[in-house]
């Protein structure tokens, strides 16, 4: 029998990108929709929207007693005050609905029950101690991006915000061929000559760590036509084939004869110790790889040229640190009575990680998704200064974190389309946005805690967005604008606008839902209020903050308030009706050299691509005419 | 209904403290026997052994031709040398058996094949290319130690070792019981008042992932008698519950009476935020842990409550840090044709973690159950000189590396009896030892590249063991050296002793195998040629060198060899005679500091213990009169 000659012998790298070039859309994962519950592990292959919110409805955030936060007026140590049951209060236990006339709750700490009925000693401020409904998620908004490996945490939070079934990559089976004529099952006795098989096992074990289904196959011996026979069949049943061993140039090694004949071998030997005797092949458009008969050869071929193929069908990626240190954005204060787990959002801009904590109520599970990882404030300390470096625990590969794009400002849901194409788009690259509305973003841009930030700030003296807020903060420093989109904001009212509401003049009428302070939305507000002669305090609940378009929606849908202002998309998403009130720009303010970091490349890519535009179409109240312009702030 | 009144809440340490102590021996792991190839990821709880050795046989480590080496000599570039198939040589592939009259092989490149028979242009000395047997595991080998996690590397190990089942620790049965009458299903549609039910299925999955089984029951709505009845079900049916909610101070909390009422519970209120209404309780004698319903607070109760209840069960350790920096012990040449990958073994000695390379050939599987990690060098790069700081990628938990007594020095079954003892005596204490010899080992703790070194070197001068050797290595130091055993060393010969070897002076007419130049062994055996007179070059087979006793008694148990020299345990494992040549002192020297580290005390503590004594006395051939006595060494 001849003897099999090596082709070159190629560097590592090298030989891995001549296979994944080669292999190209023949590999590339399919999706399947599986149970939630049955969902651990697998990873998205398509964005995940919540169906309901979560709270469902406003409910109590303590144990204790609904009240009405009126009839509350005037309680203090001095002169407690008695409410009635049924009629001034009820209790309520933690998750009850608050049902009207009740609109606060009292802790059963602050209470004291008699024979006349229930003693308070202070006053209970409207919505206090209540959980409004979407507080923790809000119907329509994303869950989870694609390309997302499904956590614990995940799965809660998916059935909370009413999501029974996803979808997922499908796992790649993966069919594994020993071969050799002296190779015996394990159960067998051996005698002299025989060789225990045991790698298939192996392989079988590290298929299935990495997302794989193994299918193991009987063993092969050392004849040309039964290797043809088994390789066909295993190519026939399985999305990818190993063959182990015969790779390498003896005698009866014919692995690579048999690949020639019925496919196309890329490689046949690679420059590593050990593990040299590879076989990068293709056949029936699938991928082959064989691997060597040494244990240590084979567990490094495995690891170096099926993992980044298995990696290609399920979108995983690999996991290493758990703990990180980072740069805390903001003040966090702790109390000495416990140790806080705070959930933060970390991203590295430049060279250090920069950590934002994330909302701390215990209800909030969404705000675990959405966050990075804790960061633990022990009991014995009150708590940590902005830009005090503290531990962090991840629940995200660190991998993730050095490929985020961190944007920090102004919400708006084509950030959610963004966030979800540029997941897909590349292995790993992300979006993290965190929304303190446009200027608290400028502030931590300008500290170096982000990279980007999404404004929509308007100077009342020339009608201009945000170009002069940037030199302002910025006033030693070339900054750049990437144009956005022109967002019509107006009014968002019930269906049929039943309390026949017309523009911002009707606002001292009906109950109102407004933004946080230094939001766009609300400066835009400001500024008609004005044109229009109203004063803020005339309007009931313009002291009421959300801090999101969808989160003003969902009051407004839940009967909370009548009425809030936002863009068009979150009206849209929550069934309401929209009474547009002016046509606003929402641009990304950054550095310049940020325009170099390859996730903003994607960024910019994906902001002008055709896909981002239909789904901007889709949304509705958007125009495109700038989007991806690049203006030059100079000092 | 009454409210109920929380314990003092309680720092989350003591906490756990409070309830480990209560759970004491009620939580303890027990055993099951599974097949190797389903036992991915459990924990062994008791060491396992190599049935076979591998490989089998002397077997070929090139793909080439076996020879007869004599029948070589001479072969040069300028006088080539013709063999006749059959004859003088046989095509092998690797991994064939070499079989008698055969005793080398050629690599088939430096060949070449004409009419006449093969030429060859270099001779090939005995054993060139030849893997002795059991060159990478020898029957009766320890593979595995108990509490190891088994990675897709332990399966493949154990099957060559002959192994198809092993013993495991069992995994935990987890009940999961969700409570509230406002409590739905997820696939129900919800009303107002009602919550989603999803932190059971978050359990499940964060269940799954610390190798429990959970087992989840349906939704028990806020009533005393169902949650009692739930709660007793569960408790029969699993190994521990956990019940969510209904764990706080509302009005309709049952939990804690219930508990209460059917056993016992010793934490009521964590200091901890999110997470405070943590009921840690224990009834039936099994752990129920009662867990707070908002999401946030519930993950990090089971994460600080029920993991260590699980660890407990399974003699799981958690995972962390993939990759580290580490102080290479000697110099470590790669070539530039490849990217080489050196399996290493790992400790923390002082302040720094130090690596050993082990075997570097492919077929050193056990070499890779053995290795802490890999140490990797790039394609572009010739080596490492020893002290060097290289890149460690891990295959075992940073834990267990810093909990390592570092051991390097000479061999004896004992360090694996100790090593398996100190695995199962406290979470993640381990013994590495390295054998490089005595006189190896003490060089190698004068570098501080390890915490102890077993010695057994005569002074031939005084008849008196290690003293002095460590004397002169160390100076300018005081020493410590703890006594061992005492150990019969002699002939180890095949069964019936058909060639009526009677002592040393018998080997200048049989086929030795020696140890390596710095064995204590080798040492005593030269003292002993010297009584009697016998020149080591009258001996065919002192050159051979053996690296462990049982490595010598496989070859001799193999035919290998008619004789070679070590103690009786070997022998006995190998089922070979055995005559007595002398005994003598096999000790271990360190530094005083040593004495004073956990792992240590451990080692010293189990060194006296009557179950290492038994098992010695199992083995053979070791006394114990002054074992653990403490000598200080002063310079």
């Amino acid at each position: 029998m001849k003897r099999n000659l090596y082709l070159t012998t190629r560097p590592v790298e090298e030989a891995q990108a001549i296979y994944m070039e080669a292999l190209g859309d023949d590999v590339s994962p399919k999706a399947e929709t599986v149970k939630v519950i049955d969902a651990l592990g697998r990873v998205t292959s398509e964005a995940v929207y919540a169906k309901y919110s979560s709270p469902l409805y406003n409910s109590a955030a303590m144990d204790g007693i609904a009240v009405i936060s009126s009839a509350t007026e005037g309680a203090s140590e001095a002169s407690p005050l008695t409410l009635k049951a049924g009629e001034d209060y009820v209790v309520i236990d933690t998750g009850d609905p608050i049902k009207k006339p009740f609109d606060a709750v009292i802790m059963a700490e602050d209470t004291q029950e008699t024979e006349g009925g229930m003693i308070i000693r202070a006053s209970a401020p409207a919505w206090q101690h209540v959980r409004p409904v979407g507080e923790d998620i809000v119907a329509g908004e994303m869950i989870l991006t694609r390309c997302h490996k499904i956590r614990p945490i995940d799965v809660g939070v998916l059935l909370s915000g009413g999501v029974t079934e996803i979808k997922v990559f499908a796992q790649p089976k993966v069919g594994i061929i020993p071969t050799g004529t002296e190779i015996v099952e394990p159960y067998e006795d051996p005698k002299e000559g025989d060789i225990i098989e045991s790698n298939s096992r192996m392989f079988e074990a590290m298929v299935s760590e990495h997302g794989g289904v193994p299918c193991r196959y009987d063993i092969i011996p050392d004849d040309y036509e039964s290797i043809k026979a088994g390789v066909l069949k295993a190519l026939d049943e399985n999305d990818m084939v190993i063959i182990n061993a015969g790779s390498s140039a003896g005698t009866e090694d014919y692995t690579v004869h048999v690949l020639r004949e019925i496919g196309e071998v890329f490689v046949h030997g690679v420059a590593m110790k050990p593990g040299k005797p590879v076989i990068l092949a293709k056949a029936c458009g699938k991928p082959v790889i064989g691997i060597p008969g040494y244990p240590v050869s084979a567990y490094l071929a495995v690891e170096n040229f099926v993992y980044p193929v298995l990696r290609r069908y399920t979108g995983l990626i690999d996991s290493s640190e758990k703990y990180i240190k980072a740069v805390l954005s903001r003040r966090l204060v702790s109390s000495l009575k416990h140790r806080e787990y705070v959930r933060v959002r970390v991203g590295r801009v430049d060279d250090r990680y920069v950590c934002a904590p994330l909302a701390r109520g215990a209800g909030a599970a969404m705000s675990m998704v959405r966050a990075d990882g804790f960061c633990v404030i022990p009991q014995e300390v009150e708590g940590y200064e902005a830009g005090e470096t503290v531990d962090v625990t991840l629940l995200s590969q660190a991998e993730e974190i050095n490929r985020t794009l961190v944007c920090t400002g102004s919400h708006d849901m084509l950030l959610d389309v963004i966030s979800d194409l540029m997941s897909g788009e590349s292995e790993g690259i992300r979006l993290s946005s965190t929304h303190i509305g446009s200027l608290g973003g400028l502030m931590a841009l300008q500290r170096g805690e982000a990279h980007i930030t999404p404004t929509h700030l308007l100077d009342e003296e020339n009608g201009e967005y945000n170009i002069s807020y940037i030199r302002s903060l910025f006033p030693d420093e070339e900054m750049v604008l990437v144009k956005g989109v022109g967002r019509v904001q107006g009014l968002m009212i019930a269906p049929g606008n039943p309390l026949g509401i017309k523009g911002v003049e009707d606002l001292t009428r009906v109950r109102f839902v407004n933004r946080q302070r230094g939001a766009g939305t609300r400066v835009l507000l400001d500024y008609k209020l004005k044109q229009a002669g109203i004063s803020p305090s005339d309007i009931d609940g313009y002291d009421a903050e959300a801090t999101t378009h969808l989160a003003v929606a969902a009051q407004v849908a839940g009967g909370e308030a009548d009425c809030g202002m936002g863009v068009y998309s979150a009206a849209h998403a929550m069934g309401l009706d929209f009474i547009p009130v002016g046509e606003e720009e929402y641009d990304f303010a950054m550095r310049p050299k940020t325009l170099e970091l390859p996730e903003m490349k994607c960024f910019l890519r994906l902001l002008k691509s055709d896909e981002f535009r239909a789904e901007l179409d889709r949304l509705g109240g958007y125009t495109t005419d700038k989007t991806g312009e690049i203006i030059r702030v100079l000092p």
